[in-house]
C-alpha cells in the first residue's frame, strides 16, 4: 500500500519528486511482465472500466493491455454518440453508475475538467487518460520515464538535462505537462523552438524560471546544439491562417536525418508524442529517422505500458505483491 | 442445475413467483463476489457474446462485468451499421453463426420481437437485454430486486407494497414490465400519476385489477402519500406537441427535495430507471435529491450486476458451485 | 514449435500441402476445447491485438473467441474513423506502436496489401483477417477444412474432389483463395458456373489447369451434377448495369431445395462464405435449405474457430502444450 492506493490520478500537479521516483521504480519492476518473461495474476478478478468517451485507439489499448498484464479484466466503451451523457445525464450520474461496474477507471473525454468532475462521483479510483486541452498525465509520466531511461544509457540523470522542444508549444498539451514535471528536477536547460504564434504559454515559462531552470527561446533550429533530448511535436495545419503559412512553418520545424546531423550531437534522443503525420514530404519527423537508433518514439509507447501498469499497481495497492502471483510464460514471445 | 439451465430469458412473463424467489436468492448469494470480498472463477473458460446491436453503454457493461465477476470472458459488438444484419442477413443466420462463438448471449436490438427471433436460431441460451419497445426483463428484475431489498431495511415485504409510478407510464417500458412482475405478488397498491396522454396502457391496468390489486389513477401528485416506493420515469419532450406543453408537464411531474418532503413520507424510496436528464432546471429527478438517503437509483444499477450474475449462474447451471471456485482478492477495493 | 512459430500469416500462397496438413491436424485437436469438453489456459497472459480497421463482427468475434478458448486475452479496435491512420500516420508507425501492446495481431483493413505493409512494422506475428480485395487466408483455410471434414463423412478425401462454384466468381475473394489452395491437391474437378461478366479471373483458371486439374466452365446449372461440394457465393446487385439485369442473374444462379434436388446428388454439400442475403424472394441460398442436412454453412463458421485456434497455437508455438494446461468445464454447455 502506498499513498497512491485508492486515490485518483488526475493531474501532473499531484506529483512531487518522491511520488515520481516511486512510480518509476514500480514501472521498472513491471518490465519482466511486460516483456513476457513472467506472467502475474495479482489483479485476478479486478475490472478496469476503460471509458474513452473521446476515442483514442492507442491510449485505450495501452491502458487495457497494462491491466491485462497484471491479470485483470477490461470492460470498455468508445465514443459518446450513444452514451447517456449525450442524453443529458450528468457526469456525476455516469460516474456513480459506471463505478459500480469496475474497480478502477481509466477515462478520456473531450471536455477540459470533465475527468475531475467525473472522479467526484466515482466510487473507485479514476485515472485521467486525457481531458481535452487540459491534462494527460500518463503521457507526461511516460515521456519523463523515457527521458530517464534514455539518459541512463549515457550515465546521465534527469537533473542537469538539456531538452529542446520543437514545434507547436502553444497547443501541445504534452510539452506543457512534461515541462511541469521537469520543474521538479534540478538544473534543467530548456531550449524552446517554435514560431512566435505557437510559443510556450507564459505560465509554463514562469514555472520554468521560478524553478531556477535555464530557458532559451528561439524561432528556429540554430547552430549545433548539445541537447540530450529533442522533443518534437506535431504542428497542426489548421493552426495557420493559410496553407502557404503552414508550409513555411512546416519547413522550419521539421526534422529529418540531415537536419538532425547538422544540428544535434550524435547522442541526442528524439522523442515525439505520436502520431506523426507521414502523408506529406516535409513532415515533422521524417521516416528516414527510423534507422536512427536515437529515435525513441516507439520506446516511448512501450514505456507507456510500464508506467500504466505501475499506476494501476500503486492505485490498487499491489505493487509489492506482483511477484507473489507469478507464473511461467510457455508460449512464443520475442518481446 | 435449475429449471433455468440452458433456457432463454426473453420476457418477464416467463417468471412465476417461485422463479423470482430463486433468482433473488441467487442474486443475494452473489454479493460477496460483486463487492470483491471474494473472487470466483466458476465460469472459467465460458464466453459471453454481448451483442448490443442497439448501443447502450451501461447495460452492456453491466452484463459484461457480471460475467467477468463469475470468471468468464466477454466478446462483444456494438451497433448495427457494419453488421451482416445490415447487409440483409436474417436474425436466424446471425444467431446460428454467433452462437457458435459463445456459451451464452446477452442481446439488445432496436426491433420489438427481434431477440426472440434470434433466440430461435441460437444454439446457446439468450438473455434479452432490451428489444425496442417490447421487453427488458433484466431491468424489471433488478427493479423488483431493489424494491425487495429496500423494503427489507424497513422490515417489509413486496406483498403489501404501495408503489407510486410517475411520469410517462405509456411509453415507459420499465413500468410496464415491473407492473407485470408485481402482479405475481399479493395486495399491491398502485398509484399511477401521469398526464392523460401518457397514461398506463389498458392491458397493464387490466392485469393489475385482474390480480386483485388496488389501483389509484391521478394526473398529479396529491396530498401526502404513504407510498413505500416512488418510481419516477423520464418524460421525453418529443412526446408532446410543443415545447410549451412539454414544459407544463415537466413542472407537474418532476421531483425534487421540497416536493418529496411535501408529498411523501420520510421513508419513501425513490427509484428511476436512469439515465435522468440533468440539463434543465426542472428535471424529473433533481440533483438536490442526491443527498437524500432514500434515493435508490444507484443501488438499482448496483443491484443490476447481482441480478445479471444470478441469471448467468442459473442459465449455466452453476448457482451452487460458485463458492467452490473461490479465491482471495488481494488488491485494494472499497466496494 | 513449428515452422509457423513467430511468423506472419498473410496469404494462402504461403501454404504448401504439408503446412495445410499440420494446420488441419492441430485444428482437429482443438475440438474438445471449442466444444467445451475441456478448458485450456495454455495462452494464459498472452494478448491478441484484434485490429479491425474495417469492421466485420463475425470474423472479429471468431478470432477473439478462438484466442479466449486458448486462455488468452483480447484487446481490440473497430473502424478507422478515429484512428491515427486517419490522421496521416503510416501503417509502419501504427504497427510499431500497437505491436508493443500485444503478443500476436489479427488485422483487417480495407486496402489491399495493407496487412503485409503493417506486418513489416510489427514486432509480433500478424494474421491477415482480410485486406480488401486481396486476401482472407483464414476464410480459405476454414473452407478447405470444412471440405475435408464433410468429405470424411463419406469416406472421401480432398484429392479427387469435384467442386462446383456458383455465382460471382470474378469479385468473390473466397473462391479465388480456395481455388489456389485446392491446386495443392490432386485430381480436382472444378465446375465454374457464373455469368460471363462475373467469370473466374484468367490467372486462377491458369493455376487450375497448370496444376493438371479438370475445368468445366458454364453459364448456368446444367443437368445432374455429381459434385461433392456446391460452393455458392453472393452476387452483389451493384455489379450489374440495371436492377433488371441483376434480377435476371439472380434467378439463374440462386439455389433452393427444388433446384438442389434437380441438379445435385443427394450427398452434395452446400457451402457459402456468408452472410447470405435473405431479404429478397430469389436469394442465392434459400432458407428452405435450412432443413437440408448437407447445408454446411454453419459448420463452416464453427470450423473457423478451430482453424483460428490452430493458427494461434502454431504461431505461438504451443500446439503440443495445449492439453498440459487443461481444466474441467463445470458449467452447462450444449456445444
Amino acid at each position: 500500500m502506498s499513498s497512491f492506493t485508492g486515490n485518483h490520478i488526475l493531474s501532473v500537479t499531484q506529483f512531487n519528486r518522491e511520488a515520481i521516483d516511486l512510480v518509476f521504480n514500480v514501472a521498472e519492476s513491471m518490465e519482466p511482465y511486460a516483456k513476457r518473461k513472467k506472467r502475474t495474476t495479482v489483479l485476478d478478478g479486478a475490472i478496469l472500466g476503460n471509458l474513452f468517451f473521446e476515442p483514442s485507439t492507442r491510449t485505450r489499448v495501452s491502458f487495457g493491455t497494462a491491466f491485462n498484464l497484471l491479470g485483470g479484466e477490461v470492460r470498455e466503451t468508445t465514443g459518446m454518440a450513444n452514451s447517456a451523457l449525450a442524453k443529458g445525464e450528468s457526469l456525476y450520474d455516469t460516474a456513480r453508475v459506471l463505478s459500480g461496474y469496475s474497480d478502477i477507471i481509466a477515462m478520456r473525454h473531450p471536455a477540459a475538467g470533465s475527468v475531475s468532475e467525473f472522479a467526484e462521483g466515482s466510487r473507485v479510483p479514476v485515472i485521467n487518460g486525457g481531458d481535452g486541452a487540459n491534462e494527460h498525465p500518463t503521457q507526461a509520466l511516460l515521456d519523463l520515464f523515457t527521458i530517464k531511461r534514455e539518459l541512463q544509457y549515457n550515465n546521465k540523470t534527469i537533473d542537469g538535462l538539456h531538452i529542446a522542444m520543437i514545434g507547436d508549444l502553444r497547443y501541445g498539451r504534452t510539452v506543457h505537462s512534461l515541462s511541469k514535471l521537469l520543474c521538479l528536477f534540478k538544473n534543467i536547460r530548456f531550449t524552446l523552438i517554435s514560431p512566435k504564434e505557437l510559443a510556450m504559454p507564459q505560465n509554463i515559462l514562469d514555472a520554468i524560471t521560478d524553478a531556477g531552470h535555464s530557458l532559451h527561446i528561439t524561432e528556429q533550429l540554430e547552430g549545433n546544439m548539445d541537447a540530450d533530448i529533442c522533443y518534437q511535436t506535431r504542428i497542426q495545419e489548421e493552426r495557420f491562417p493559410s496553407q502557404d503559412e503552414a508550409n513555411k512553418y512546416r519547413g522550419k520545424f521539421r526534422l529529418n536525418q540531415s537536419i538532425y546531423t547538422r544540428h544535434f550531437q550524435s547522442k541526442t534522443v528524439i522523442m515525439h508524442p505520436l502520431p506523426r503525420d507521414s502523408r506529406t514530404e516535409a513532415n515533422e519527423l521524417d521516416n528516414d529517422l527510423n534507422l536512427n537508433p536515437n529515435l525513441a518514439i516507439f520506446r516511448q509507447t512501450d514505456n507507456g505500458v510500464l508506467v500504466r501498469m505501475a499506476l494501476f499497481a500503486l492505485t490498487l495497492g499491489v505493487e509489492n505483491l506482483v511477484s507473489q502471483y507469478e507464473r511461467d510464460v510457455v508460449w512464443y514471445t520475442n518481446k
